[in-house]
């Protein structure tokens, strides 16, 4: 927890000062004063700036130094060059806290850059916490603490609410708090971290996770700075049981593509930041409609869904189709209701109108209202109901009355219940969320939150990894090592080899072959090679001693035609594979934000044409590697479909595992490519037939 | 063109009998009077109800009989039971066109089943335009004739527009109706067409096709009623640039999921719906909001983009950032500026800011917003652009100069302008579709219309089928037929089998085995077994007469252990395939809807794991076969990459065209499964290796 700067002074401070304060309220300087001022702030203010005596009926210091007391946060809305001077001035006073608006930092060029880095020192050589520069402000609306100068805040009241959201990007915030206006939901927390000289999302997430009046943290992030800390900030909000939702903005994954092994080309920085948050709990939102309709759902309840078994209750056939769309897309069912539940339901409706899943009331709801609470408490008790989805439409007459009725029903079950009105907000949808229930304008978006609340409450914490011993080895060289190389890096992590080895010569490959069993294959092995077939250093299917010895000498001789100045270590001789395996790839790359990525993908070109991978952040724990195995969406493929054995998943699995192990105790093993792995049928276990390790300098 | 109803009677009556009018303007048989009145339509209002003098200031006149002329329309209000004796009335007075509104026909059990056959019989011999019942009304808000009674319309006032929509659920047209009000956009048709016991979907479309003033034809579907007319009607609208939008229901494809063969599996209900919409040029909208995104698309604007290439204006850096990247995901470009286009950007914005697309020009709209339409116009004219996303957010300064600047800016272009605004709902967007510019709340829906108008442009209609000619056959049997009646049914469509034949010996099997060459394969050949492998009813790689002659007895013997009174044909002998073929499965699969439906697949366990399949409604004209194997995701197995050799695609393609052509030729043959079709490389051709038949009746 001590990697986490205490927010506490920026978002619950007792007095907070305003250098470059102006009597301009609809300045940059200026606006703060009013939303403190309008939501309530019950500490002091002390605008400071020598151009003014007062500001906003408040006394206007020349300077902080001069203050009546020491603020617990500074705001430093001053122009970028005086910025690092006040703060210094400021600190020496006492001040530990500084949420700095200015801009003209790292985002505006190469001075500013320098300006930015010198602010960074300076703050950290005194211990102060720093949110900024380029901050659009900190708000806490649940302690009346609105310190940001957004002008999104000024249209209307914000309600306090259960989201925190936190982000660098400054227009965020100011949406995030314009949605809360639009959807009357409220709003407990604003940071904008700006260009986190400072802090960042991790520590916002990991201080709001431990306010329990917040039922989720929302985030808009380009990039993640410190994965280790995001990690821990994840483990408190989910001991919390506080959702962290991301919109992860910049996905473009060129420069990965263009990476040298197949491991690299498969992950890439997006897949890398889409596996950590996954691993670690955390939500990602596809795009800002999404982002947005999380906040509201995790915002106002805490209620999950037990499983997937969703009750749709509408008052058009059409809108229940497309609900039961809609989920089943999301991954979850619409299933039947039990015979009890369809006899209570059909007593209570008009003649001609099926009680089944998704229940039509029709126009039941124009007279009666409260049929709508009936109904949903009926289905809500079903066994086979896991959460209620009510999604109403083309509603004009006794507003109030109906969503009255969904109120009432939202307190007289304990399962989840979300609501959608189709045709556009207004008046109910108001009066829901107000009630704490979720309302969305699409079968789509309701869907999607239902299947993130069931992911959140089935989400499991991955284990802490064994301890699996690496044992020392010694390779000839760094960088791309050869196959030899490569193989003697595997097999001090013990994943197992094909049989064979290096000959350095004709007679020692002839040897080899005799002990491993014809037919073999034969690779010739090079540092300068990397792709062996194109350089046709390979013969597959060798059956004999005579076809050895031809396929030897053609092999060198391609290989210098290829390449007339590649160093050969040997030709490797190893066991041809025979019928029945499956093969993978696997692999390690080391992401420079995430550090060692474990990666598993359906073997050959499937894998490449059809992106069929999963991917793992180092270390895997137990079990993890199976797990991995079963997200493929060629899992089939493994488990035994259309009458194939199943495969030895228990071996394919402790080969990532081990992979993972041998990334953490070798740091300067960059990069590792097993393709194909073979993965024979249970019990039979796995073997790597082609291997590729690139290490940084000689990992020893 | 005359498969369809003239809708003109419906549409645009001069005179309207409302029968069952009541004077309460609020309820079903008065609502209509309200709506014609308020939006100004000029021709005679006649209410008829016995029990009333007048009504809403009209004469009202006891029966249909005793009106001064012969109404264009009636519209009837009358309850279930009446319907079928005014409509008589009503059709003996001369009336040609009704709009049903009453419901308690079909929805509602078998006596509705009952009434509503005798309203159709009723109908069709007088040759009457009926629409419903169970309508909700027909509505031309070009022609002022609101003919509707959803209390959606009495919301606010409706614009005239460009939207025509039609669907039998009736909720979809008031929300419809909401819609655009609430986002300010205009709307020319809705058809409730109910139960549609006359016209139906296809049937208002190819009317509203014809109509210039309509930009997009908007529809809420649960299934198809009548294929062919709806591919007439979509060729119509394809004929007046008017694209047709629908939002399909009810994707549940169980059912299909427990189809025998494989293309059966494959080709679901509504994987055949998908099909047949991407031929005929028809958009599939996934969700509700996306149905109403692309109609304020298309209504608005009918440029398009020529190109993938997306400028993107914005005032935010992340905004920009969140819009690349859904750009990207939706299959469009954001590409570099060319220099020229840098240059004049940056001559003209803030220092500090960068001229790079995605363009942001963080504060300078405040102070000059202006500066938006002049920067949408630069990167407009760039080369490399083909259409301009303009998203902002969090603007509440000067709203009306930014919303004007980018009107002006529209009009200064010829290339496609969409905009977005982050933060709601709000008066730039009213500004904006009042100028006819979309305006999308989050960047995914801009990005995904812009790729359904960029698809819209690139659309090319299928051209005619090829007459291929298929050879007289006989078959011993129908139903399933066995390996070798199987046979006879391809060599007659000239697909390529693998050679061999039937052995009703093990002396015949040994000659054909000579004669094919050796390694060959054996297959029992029963209708009694579709699973042969599972009977073990298969020999692989047989090398000799003498492996041949026990397997031929161990396969009789297998299969009669199998299944004891299954009636043997004999044993196939074929040749055993060698390596060096990609396995495809092809399949044909008549649907109930939409008749013959040709499946490409990926070979074996990928295809049915992966789902990686291409279907096309039958017939395919030439060309078409190739262009479903580019459509698959495992297309690189077949195009050369990685280096294997390219595969001969003109045969795969012209075997998918002889398949379309025999399921043309003999409606008899109910189904056809190729598993696998070896594919070999570029001029080695492809064959079948298994095949299936299946018939109804005996095909000759």
């Amino acid at each position: 927890m001590s990697a986490f700067s205490d927010l506490g002074k920026l978002l619950k401070p007792r007095s907070i000062a305003i250098l470059g304060a102006t009597p301009d309220l609809g300045r940059v300087g200026g606006r703060p004063i009013a939303y403190l001022r309008h939501y309530g702030y019950r500490g002091e203010i002390y605008p400071v700036n020598p151009k003014h005596h007062t500001v906003a009926d408040l006394s206007c210091f020349p300077s902080i130094d001069v203050l009546p007391e020491v603020p617990d946060m500074a705001i430093v809305a001053v122009p970028a060059k005086a910025v690092c001077s006040v703060v210094e001035t400021a600190q020496n006073f006492g001040v530990g806290a500084f949420t700095v608006y200015s801009s003209g930092f790292a985002e505006s060029g190469p001075e500013g850059v320098e300006m930015e880095r010198h602010l960074r020192e300076l703050v950290c050589a005194h211990g102060s916490v720093l949110c900024g520069p380029n901050s659009q402000g900190v708000a806490n609306f649940l302690d009346r603490s609105v310190a940001y100068f957004s002008s999104e805040l000024g249209q209307d009241d914000i309600a306090p609410g259960a989201i925190g959201f936190a982000g660098h990007s400054g227009i965020f915030g100011g949406i995030m708090a314009n949605e809360c206006i639009r959807r009357s939901i409220g709003l407990g927390y604003l940071v904008s971290t700006g260009n986190e000289a400072g802090i960042d999302f991790a520590d916002a997430a990991a201080y709001m996770a431990q306010d329990e009046r917040i039922g989720v943290i929302v985030g808009y992030i380009e990039g993640v700075r410190n994965a280790a800390k995001l990690r821990v900030a994840a483990e408190i909000a989910r001991k919390n049981n506080t959702p962290i939702v991301i919109l992860k903005g910049g996905r473009n994954q060129e420069s990965a593509a263009a990476a040298a092994s197949h491991t690299g080309a498969l992950a890439g920085a997006y897949d890398c930041h889409r596996a950590a948050f996954r691993q670690w709990g955390i939500v990602e939102a596809e795009d800002s409609d999404e982002l947005f309709d999380l906040a509201e759902g995790f915002s106002l309840t805490k209620k999950r869904p037990l499983g997937r078994g969703i009750g749709v209750l509408t008052n058009s056939g059409g809108i229940g189709v497309l609900c039961a769309d809609q989920l089943n897309a999301s991954g979850l069912d619409v299933p039947a209701l039990n015979s009890t539940t369809e006899a209570e339901l059909v007593a209570d409706m008009l003649p001609f109108v099926g009680p089944r899943n998704p229940v039509d009331v029709a126009l039941q709801a124009l007279a009666d209202p409260d049929c709508i609470r009936r109904h949903i408490k009926r289905i809500a008790a079903d066994p086979n109901i896991d959460a209620v989805l009510c999604f109403l439409g083309a509603i004009r007459r006794d507003i109030d009355g109906v969503a009255d009725a969904i109120t009432a029903a939202a307190h007289e079950t304990g399962k989840p219940l979300l609501a959608g009105w189709l045709g556009g907000e207004g008046q109910a949808p108001r009066i829901l969320r107000t009630a704490g229930i979720p309302v969305y304008p699409a079968p789509a978006r309701a869907a999607r939150v239902l299947a993130a609340m069931y992911a959140d409450r089935t989400y499991v914490a991955p284990g802490k990894a064994g301890v699996l011993n690496i044992a020392p080895f010694r390779v000839s060289a760094s960088g791309t090592l050869g196959e030899s190389d490569s193989r003697v890096v595997l097999k001090a992590a013990d994943i197992p080899l094909a049989k064979g080895g290096l000959a350095k010569s004709e007679v020692e490959a002839v040897r080899l072959a005799s002990e491993i069993g014809y037919p073999v294959v034969l690779k010739v092995d090079s540092a300068d090679i990397s792709h062996k077939s194109e350089a046709n250093g390979i013969a597959l299917g060798i059956i004999s001693e005579k076809e050895l010895r031809q396929a030897y000498g053609k092999i060198l001789t391609n290989v210098l035609a290829h390449t007339s100045d590649a160093k050969i270590a040997g030709v490797g001789v190893y066991e041809m594979a025979g019928d029945g395996a499956v093969e993978m790839i696997i692999g390690m790359r080391r992401d420079p934000v995430f550090g060692p990525v474990i990666l598993l993908g359906m073997g050959g070109i499937f894998a490449e044409t059809l992106g069929d991978k999963v991917l793992r952040v180092a270390p895997l724990p137990a079990g993890e590697g199976v797990a991995m195995a079963r997200e493929l969406k060629g899992f089939a493929l493994l488990s035994g479909a259309r009458g194939r054995p199943p495969a030895d998943l228990e071996a394919l699995g402790e080969v990532l595992e081990r992979l993972s192990a041998l990334a953490i105790a070798y740091p300067d093993i960059a990069e590792v490519d097993i393709n194909p792995l073979l993965v024979w049928p249970k019990g039979k276990g796995v073997f790597a037939v082609d291997a590729l390790v690139v290490t940084v300098g000689m990992p020893n």
